[in-house]
């Protein structure tokens, strides 16, 4: 099969199916590799989710060497997937992600979508209000938007024919030591992705009445 | 068009086309109705995506009243989108989520998934861990898991010819006290969901170069 025509049967892969076929596999083919183009093009694709403010705080650490994988492993408690999957993504979320503002507006005017004089006030007005934030509260914003593109990166893995696992269970100080990540950068999750040597486990969801309420809480 | 048509047209709908026609629409027809049915349709479906430990830590407030919009528009900042959608839907995240793992556990061994034996031991393992973990250990794992089912939302709701906008900017607080909101629960955000009247504005994404490293962090 070309690479077109593999392209093409991807493309056609009815939404419903991958997201019923998405299941979180912990077992792969250690003899998959994912070239960097590829992997390039999953990242771009999961990067069509939306951020607050358009900001795009997240970053991708994408970890195939087999030397650092080696290194991964005791970080990521010993979980054999991040040894034998293709890689293992660290999402990161960039804690001053409001210095990119001025280069992703600029972009938008560049393109004529928008007005350099709207462009500009938006730009002060993020880049005043991130700065004020509490920390805290930057945390939660980049965590947000790093599990929205964190969720379309597996769909869009699964829809060209990988599965993944999210991993939150590592231990973040280490990995961030371990691999030189700087303090702007919180580590989000970890992503194994790969081709299946065994199928996900199955797994089961409350029923929605356990999770969906209409107009009003209900009463502890 | 009957309704055995139409959805077996959603069915069909391509994942790429899905992921590419998904942008923020900030307007929207008032006098589209979304059915209560069709709504928990749209959030089992989200509620696919997968979880630490999978104890599916969301909850959802659909707020789809007239009078209740009215009460949120303010607590929004004045966005219109929230008068003139269907539904405002706010994702909550369970900050005791934990106290379901017994349920969600159980519903596996019920299905012959995991034996009872091991099931005990996950759930014992998974109380602990989450029980003793800081606040703002369990606020970001909750607002990751938020991010992952948020995403799969608004995938869902455009393969199902719906439109949506994700709203991080809202008074947290406020919307709590308004909403009769429980301490357990912390709100994570706010999505819009309704037919476009107009069409999102197109926006940019950043050169996968700027977001993707491999295997070593670009230096400061």
């Amino acid at each position: 099969m070309s690479v077109s025509q593999l392209s093409q049967t991807v493309e056609e892969q009815p939404f419903f199916n991958v997201i019923q076929d998405r299941r979180s596999v912990r077992s792969y083919d250690p003899n998959v590799k994912i070239s960097q183009e590829e992997m390039n093009e999953i990242l771009q694709q999961a990067a069509l989710a939306p951020s607050g403010a358009n900001l795009q705080p997240w970053r991708f650490l994408v970890i195939d060497s087999q030397e650092l994988k080696q290194k991964l492993y005791p970080i990521a408690f010993n979980q054999q997937q991040v040894i034998e999957a293709s890689a293992v993504i660290a999402v990161l979320g960039d804690l001053e992600g409001y210095k990119l503002a001025e280069k992703i507006y600029g972009m938008a005017v560049d393109a004529g979508y928008m007005p350099a004089e709207t462009a500009k006030s938006f730009v002060e007005r993020y880049q005043g209000l991130f700065a004020s934030m509490p920390p805290e509260t930057v945390l939660q914003k980049v965590s947000i938007d790093g599990g929205l593109v964190s969720m379309q990166l597996m769909l869009v893995a699964r829809a060209k024919g990988y599965d993944t696992v999210p991993m939150g269970g590592f231990d973040q100080a280490k990995f961030s030591e371990a691999f030189d990540i700087p303090e702007r950068y919180a580590p989000i999750m970890l992503i194994a992705i790969g081709k299946a040597a065994n199928p996900g486990h199955p797994t089961l969801r409350l029923p929605v009445e356990d999770i969906a309420y209409f107009n009003e809480m209900p009463k502890e």
